[in-house]
Parts: structure tokens; sequence; C-alpha cells
């Protein structure tokens, strides 16, 4: 099975591969790595593939590009190896129980650039998890970006994606921000109130959500405590195993 | 008036503010401009605001950040200014017949990040313009995601977001483009031949498009020719004088 988690940075990807690689070793599963991030120091995995025996972000900075600019250039030279890094990954994906994919830092590299488009097409059914950290919602009308943008994820990988709230031990009020992101209905009626323009096209947006998305439920995870690894772990079997019935 | 380049790093924005720039006062205007982004190098435009001032993503990586890092942090820093930025930004407004605001180099600090949000929620009525390169469309389901991610960031900031391709002199067959962007019933109807779960998800979506978004006309870009540059004046012109009708 392979799970790639995508996000911004600061999201929680990396912290959570590591966690969650270990919860599921310590089920008794063998797990493979992979480190799709050329900017990243330090990881809390022992990488099985690793984009940074390619390139890295800082030696494209030493040579005079800048942060942003670096980081686009790896993918760019990333891009024709491509293939290998598909057969890498498939090779893994059939000695291991699961393949965990942590993909760059900027999200944006992944959903935007070549690179990410097409080694996700060449994976066999891959789940994506989409994660956003609880800073991220602010108002109402953020639960329904957050709703909509695994969407957006789905639509431009072509790959069943789990919205996932990360970091929920940094929450104090978490069935507040259950009941706006597990219960569209609920949330729609919410967003009604607000009589914004802004709020207007979230009411809009909102009440296509359940026509538009796969009845896909919200995981809320941590990689502190572990809560919703268990969650996790039964989502990816069910998306392998019953055909894709994630509700 | 206010107008805000959003978009992916290597989209273009920097290059378009200073060509577009350089056109408004190449017709008589006076014009400012605001550099957002922490980690550029150079800038083909004098910035009268330039956050570069209070922080760059470089200082940040001699501080030991990776560049994922370095750029987050950067934002994080310049959150308790942002309140002097406003003010500055609102002078010019007050000043100048343009504002131009070249946001960060990765779209996704200004859309994910407090920094952008609040930024944006405090100026008076700005007009975002979100590029988009023509290499990001390989697909119709593409198209789609283009079209869709312009409601998103309207969503996310709260303001009228006008999809822009740019680059687009690098375009051999410009109205192949032009077709599937500017007539989603015509892109719906192409992407209803798609019978994958990903053609599904986008003929569902492209679908909405109509009762979801305003009728706002995409714009065609080049910094590079200076096409496109006239209708987007006529754009902006339309927002602020004529009530948001961008028809």
């Amino acid at each position: 099975m392979i799970l790639a988690f995508v996000g911004t940075a600061g999201s929680g990807k990396t912290t959570l591969t590591g966690a969650f690689g270990k919860y599921l070793e310590g089920n008794g599963y063998s797990v493979a790595y992979v480190n799709l991030d050329t900017g990243v120091k330090n990881l809390p995995y022992s990488p099985d593939v690793d984009v940074r025996e390619s390139v890295t972000a800082w030696e494209l900075m030493e040579e005079g590009y800048g942060p942003n600019g670096a980081i686009v250039e790896s993918y760019d030279r990333l891009l024709p190896a491509i293939g290998e890094y598909v057969s890498k990954i498939l090779k893994l994906d059939g000695e291991r129980d699961y393949v965990l994919i942590d993909t760059p830092g900027q999200m944006e590299t992944f959903l935007f650039h070549e690179f990410g488009i097409r080694l996700m097409e060449n994976l066999p059914e891959p789940l994506t998890v989409y994660l956003f950290s609880p800073d991220i919602l602010r108002k109402p009308s953020d639960f329904c970006f957050a709703r909509f943008f695994a969407l957006m994820i789905d639509l431009r990988l072509g790959t069943t994606t789990v919205p996932a709230l990360s970091k929920v031990d940094t929450v104090e009020r978490i069935d507040d921000y259950r009941k706006f992101l597990d219960d569209i209905e609920y949330l729609t009626a919410r967003l009604k109130l607000d009589p914004s323009t802004q709020g207007l096209l979230a009411y809009k947006m909102c009440s296509t959500l359940p026509e538009l998305a796969p009845p896909t439920r919200v995981v809320y995870l941590s990689a502190k405590t572990g809560e919703g690894f268990d969650e996790l772990e039964t989502l990816a079997y069910e998306h392998y195993c019953t055909c894709g019935d994630l509700t």
C-alpha cells in the first residue's frame, strides 16, 4: 500500500511520516520510507529512497539560486530521472506492506510541478493524505477551503485524497473543529449566515461538496500522541481492500 | 487601485509586476510597487515597500533554517509588523493611481499564512490576479483545476480574483488554450468524454463552475510582448469603477 503525505510547509508531513511509520512497524508491518523533499535537513526516519541523493536545494543555492528558485530548479533536474524513482517505489511496494511517501516541503512544488504529477500518475492507486494544520482554520469559510482543497488535490493528482487535520494535540476544543469538518450540512447552514461576498461564495461552494466529493471521512491526527493512527491504518486498508469505500 | 499578483514560484509574478508597472507608467499613471517576497534576489522594479527591509529568507538560512523553514519563518517574523505594512500600502494607494503587489515566491506562503490573509483582508477591495503558466496545462482536467484555483483564492482571500494565463508568448496554439479556458460549456463537454475517476470528478466540478464563479473573463498575458496589458488595465478599471462587473 502506498500512502503519500501532501501538505504545505509546516503542516507536519515529515514528522507524521516518521511517527506513522513507527506505529505501523510496532504493529508488525514492514514499512518503506520515501523522501521527496530536496530541501529537508534532518529526517526522523531512515529513507529507502531519497531524492537528495540526486540533488539538493542547498547545492543549487550555492550555484546562485534563491531559495524559491532552488526548490523549483531541483525538481526540474529530478524530472529526467522520474522513471527510476517510480521503479524504486514500485519495487518497494512489492517487498513491503507499506510505502510512505513524504512529499516536497512546499506543497505547490508537488501539485504544480510535472515531477509530482507524473510520479503519482505512475503509481498503482496511491492514497493521498492531505494534511492541514489547525492554524489555517480561523473562520467558517476556511473549513470549506480545507475540504475543497482535498478535492483539488484529487482533481490534480488523480488519486483518492483523505483530508486530515494534523497537530490535533494542540487544539483545545477539537469538537468544534470536528463539527465543521465532518458535518457539511452544519457547515453550510453556518456559512449561510455570513452575508459577505466571501461568505456567499463559501456557502455556494460548500453546498456543492456533497455531490462533488466522495463521502470520505476526515481523519484527526497527532504525530505526538499517535491519535488517529488506527483510523488512518483502517482507511488505507479500506482503500486497498474494499474498493475505495472510505465512508 | 490595488492589484496583487498571486501564483506559484515560476508563474511570472515578479517579471509581470515590473512589466505591467512600466506599461502603466508609459500611459501616464503613477505606480507604486510592493515586494512581499522575502526570498527574491533581484527585482525588475524599484520597490516602494519591501519586506526584505525587515527580514530575508537568506539571513534565516544563515541562522540554520532550511529553505522551506526559512520561508515560513520569515512570514512568522513579519506578522507582528502587519499593521505597518497595511498602513504603508494604504498611504501609497492614496498617493498613486496604481499599487502593484508582488506576492511571496511560493503561493502557499501567501494563501496559507496569516500574513497573506490578514494583509488582504485589510486592503480596500484589492483585485487579485491569479497567474498560472501554460506548462501546468497538460490535459483537459488541468484547465478545470486552473479555473477552480482562482475560485479557491477568492474563497481564501475574500478578494475578486481574475484568472490570468501568463507567458502566452511561449504558446504556439493559444486558441486551443482559450477555448478550454473561456468556454466552460465546451470544457465540460470535453471532460464528459473522459471515463476515468479523475475525468468524472473534473466533469462534475466543471459543471458547477458557472453557478459558483462570478462570470470573470480570463486574461492572457505576456510580460515579454505586453500582450493583454490593455485588457488587464480595463479589468482593473471595471473592478474599481463599475461595481465589480468583470464579464
